[in-house]
């Protein structure tokens, strides 16, 4: 299983766009193949950070998700909107622990 | 490393007591050995559905800090406050990629 964190900071004049974005972007993805969790969410200390929280079967699937040309628009889209931060980090995971 | 993903959903009566809370509870958090990241964010979907995201260098320091006093407290607290469905999982990782 493949657990991935993602950030990004949205300039003022476009966190409400931005927010709009990581919503749909959440609806589609969730659909796609091997997806098992996919949540957009904003930081409680910082707003306009937001964090993109992953989890995929298998880091082919995560691929698969990425080559779509829709995961490219909206990078773009981001880009445009003057997001100078954004980073996706993907981790193979192993022993599970549930804490509480 | 750990990687650790927790969530819970406040009754609306105690969402802002519980944004602070979360609030608070990062901050002393990132002082404790061993914490790596530690973000507390609220899901652009679902308003008062909290993500708690945590990165440790070992389980032995992420369960230093749940054996710690202020975390019991915290807990009791929020079930005081009505939250039932607080979710801490943890997951130890390989393979790391940087995709964005």
């Amino acid at each position: 299983m493949i657990l991935s964190h993602g950030t990004l900071t949205a300039p003022v004049a476009h966190a409400d766009a931005i927010r709009q974005l990581l919503r749909q972007i959440a609806q589609a993805t969730r659909q796609e193949a091997g997806c098992q969790l996919y949540l957009v969410s904003e930081d409680l200390e910082l707003p306009g950070h937001f964090i993109i929280t992953e989890q995929w079967a298998s880091l082919a699937d995560m691929e698969a998700h990425l080559a779509q040309p829709a995961v490219g628009e909206a990078v773009a889209a981001v880009h445009g909107m003057g997001v100078t931060d954004l980073s996706i980090i993907a981790w193979e995971v192993g022993t599970q622990t549930d804490v509480i």
